[in-house]
């Protein structure tokens, strides 16, 4: 392990700044109490800069810093067809089928394209530069083992932007649950009285999740056939966030990596959301520094999630570096 | 009661003729043992007429005889896409998410005017001729009742069809269950690697189920882009079946009916399907004579399905006058 971090806690028994603690455990939930929290504990929340440990890495070779997250609109929907489950032969072709109807409706909120055509969806957009766009594509990526990884053929997104350009400086609309009818063993011919879908917005800046979400009810029920009745429920949402990096938390981020790793960190952006990042800088005035040591390997969201051993002592190693670093800094202003 | 079938049988203390019962309890699993034993039983099971009791009547007053059913493919299918569940943060927008696709897959099945775009789907579809479809529009229906009893706004079906020809003279494919995701309370943001839909096509004379499950098949794979793999599972299929209502089976039936009710039954053509009926006409050259005593609003596959107690004592009123009614107009011929 790399001793300079423990050298330092233990030549002055101490960290040479404070650290405030907070702790939530309702993230993938969708944080529900947090607002409510932070605005009424502002005073002790106050700080300098925040970190927060929760993102990837590009390799345990190669460390990066996440500079950027998605924004999220997470809602569910409800189509209602007839009052109760039908005898498929009875009444099949002649009333609307709540599931076939809501296939349509979903398929139809992309283009041939993959854009999303939910009207004003793009409007608050900030568009990649050109250059920013040169400097993304300069992070190591290999489009062969990405699909390897993912055993899969080909990749598969928005017409004009890379993989990597894809899955971080654009917004998504994915299905991430859908069920309805009979769905045990064998067959049953049955229409079902209803069919429901769980369907998520990724947002970049500077989307606004309420507006995506307003926005996705009004053109979902616009949509919707005078045959059948939809609901859509709100579930929760966050903004983008993006933080420059000539700011000194991440200057210092970037000297602890490269003095546990060897070479500088690069800036990513991820396509992730960690709505509380955006609620903080809001409520708290701080810029968050999001140093991770997580792989994509990880399978996070995924059966058999982990985290190695090697990037869990890895980060044991650069944090208190983060704080000496960002001390003397700071100091220096 | 009526007391004219019980006279019958009292008087000759038996029926006028033999009746063989067959009874077999996987209908609604697909019969997957009928075939294999029907074709090993030809000799035991040889008759002059068949009757069969499950179908409708148009109500309590006017009872009906079912002169045609739908035949059925019905058939699973399984798109996978990346080979685990994915974090939607991540990989949203860069992969292909097997829900959106199955959506975009099941919604292109059919065009702007309801009608199925499988290539050849309609080739050996016998079309009603304007005659039939005038004696068809002559049967009682309310369209009002019929959005009342369902509460819907609207029917939905394809263009240029009423409702009863919809659901009983025309194909159908109904999606009857879907699945795929996060499905439990709340928000998970995930892209799966699988989704899931059990999908049943109604036939008409003369579409076969084979050729149309090897149809959908074909035509389901050809539509899947490369960045998902496609899977179709057959699960069973019946052919359709109509009935002439010049043969000595069906006067019978109309005679028993006359007496019991009072008026003649009016011939009709139901949308369900009952594979058995093909099968007895293939094997063992007997027409089926379908009297049903159940009505609409029976909640058939549906949550509390039910049968009336009126309806039950009619059909034993009724049923043994058609065995008299058969047996006196066979010994005229």
């Amino acid at each position: 392990m790399h001793v300079k971090a423990f050298e330092y806690m233990i030549q002055n028994e101490s960290l040479p700044c404070n650290v405030k603690f907070m702790i939530e455990g309702e993230e993938e939930i969708g944080s529900s109490s947090l607002d409510w929290f932070v605005k009424r504990n502002q005073e002790k929340l106050s700080n300098d800069v925040i970190l927060i440990s929760d993102t990837g890495m590009i390799s345990n070779k190669q460390p990066s810093i996440t500079t950027g997250l998605r924004g999220l609109s997470y809602v569910e929907v409800e189509v209602t067809g007839p009052n109760r489950d039908l005898h498929s032969g009875l009444y099949g072709g002649a009333v609307a089928n709540p599931i076939n109807i809501l296939n349509k409706m979903i398929a139809s909120l992309h283009d041939e394209n993959n854009h999303i055509t939910i009207p004003g969806f793009y409007d608050k957009v900030i568009e990649a530069t050109t250059e920013e766009r040169k400097e993304m594509a300069k992070a190591p990526f290999s489009l062969d083992e990405y699909k390897k990884a993912l055993d899969i053929n080909t990749v598969y997104g928005e017409e004009g932007y890379t993989t990597n350009e894809r899955n971080s400086i654009r917004p998504t609309l994915d299905v991430n649950g859908i069920w309805g009818g009979y769905i045990g063993e064998g067959a049953k011919t049955v229409i079902a009285s209803k069919a429901f879908a769980k369907i998520s917005m990724r947002l970049v800046p500077d989307q606004d999740p309420d507006e995506i979400t307003e926005m996705f009810t009004k053109h979902f029920e616009s949509i919707a056939p005078k045959s059948v009745k939809v609901k859509v429920t709100p579930h929760h949402g966050g903004h983008a966030y993006v933080t420059p990096i000539d700011n000194i938390g991440y200057k210092a981020a970037n000297k602890a990596y490269t003095e546990t790793f060897g070479v500088p960190a690069i800036p990513q952006r991820s396509g992730g959301s960690i709505p509380i990042v955006a609620l903080f800088e809001q409520e708290l005035k701080s810029k968050t520094i999001l140093m991770g040591f997580g792989l994509d390997s990880d399978a996070i969201h995924s059966p058999n999630e982990h985290f190695g051993i090697f990037n869990y002592l890895k980060g044991i190693e650069t944090i208190p570096l983060f704080y000496k670093n960002y001390v003397e800094l700071y100091d220096k202003i």
